[in-house]
């Protein structure tokens, strides 16, 4: 009976002490690849206060490849929420250089999803949800953040996805 | 005289002491429903320090009809309006909610209205004041935000109109 | 070799010791138009804490014509790159009065860039430089941005881009 007491206490505290987003990422098997360059003369966050502001990211992978095209089109609604994923990995990349540990974030406040995509397109939440879907593994309750999404009838280099956000750190 | 001096007092005082916000919604009568799941992983609001981000919301009524279609095809400009005026009851909703009372809102910061619409619509601001007409009734000078209206050739569910904004509170 | 030594001292420090936003200003030869009136219900920007919020301008120049058209169908790019710079002068007319010299701005924090365009267009970036590369020379390191660019199918009053930032000021 003592011995299952303390399982019972060693489950509730494995469940109730949320892992880091560090140790997160880790678990999801994702390395962040090196924050490539902005492709004009912008940067790609800015630091005021206790906010960040990301820039516009794009679904660039660890290979370079960006992923285009108009989802609904010649992208599916998974290759789309695919793309979003992929941003988000490119986004965290960025946030981690702009806070040395993805542990400082409070909160992830605000974020914006642009879909590249026909004027019929209507899933846009479904494809967004790929960055969402990440960021909510990766920081949990600190991870649910406000959200809009959107259809662009074009996007820079005819990417897929751009998805910009707003983050409060310690 | 001194009965038209009263009268003058009281005049002018029932034009300097602006209502409530709150006053001011029950004088309009203006209900204000009960706050949606959102259609996705998010959620409506965040609040980082004294500003609250609003997610993007739509122009679903107290009934749960969500307005949809093209404005300047389907939908006529008055429609648009009407759609971005019941889009800002929604938001109201989730800054009542977030706030417990309007009460105390300090400032309508920034308003972004997106509008569904074709290539050739240039109307934007006229559907867009749909929303800031009723902020500006509800809150006075409080209620006076920068803005940007832009049109998108598709928005979720084929709503008519997406509508976010940045709130400052006490 | 005195003299050559002052006068070396002397470049140097005009390189190191940068000129103010209002200098710089001067030297391009820039005056910043009067502020128009918003063509809707709304302000040119909102103060909260230490950051404004400016409303989405358009390239309006101080002649009061606004530059209109798709670019890369009406428009070349490098119209459209004169018209993000065209915009940047009216946003800087605006932060002026917000702050009453743009001496100021500690930090231009985000920029974001809306371009007319048709759906096969892909040069959002360099149109969107024309605001960039005004805010980096006005600036400098304090002009360096977050940005995000993207593709409209429509713009209020056709204009052909349309920009808002958030600032960071003293």
């Amino acid at each position: 009976m003592r011995i299952a007491s303390l399982v019972f206490l060693f489950l509730l505290f494995q469940t109730v002490s949320a892992q880091s987003p560090e140790e997160q990422l880790k678990k999801l098997n994702i390395s962040l690849p090196a924050v490539s360059q902005p492709i004009a003369n912008y940067v790609k966050f800015v630091r005021t206060g206790n906010l960040i502001f990301l820039a516009g990211h794009g679904p660039t992978g660890a290979d370079g490849v960006t992923i285009t095209g108009k989802v609904g089109a010649e992208l599916s609604i998974d290759d789309g929420y695919q793309a979003a994923r992929t941003t988000a990995i490119s986004l965290l990349a960025t946030l981690q250089q702009a806070t040395c540990s993805l542990n400082k974030v409070k909160r992830i406040v605000k974020v914006n999803g642009y879909v590249n995509c026909g004027s019929d397109f209507t899933q846009h939440p479904k494809v967004i949800n790929g960055c969402s879907d990440l960021l909510v593994q990766i920081f949990g309750e600190k991870g649910k953040h406000a959200r809009a999404a959107m259809g662009m009838n074009s996007l820079p280099n005819n990417m897929a996805v751009e998805i910009e956000m707003v983050v409060e750190v310690e």
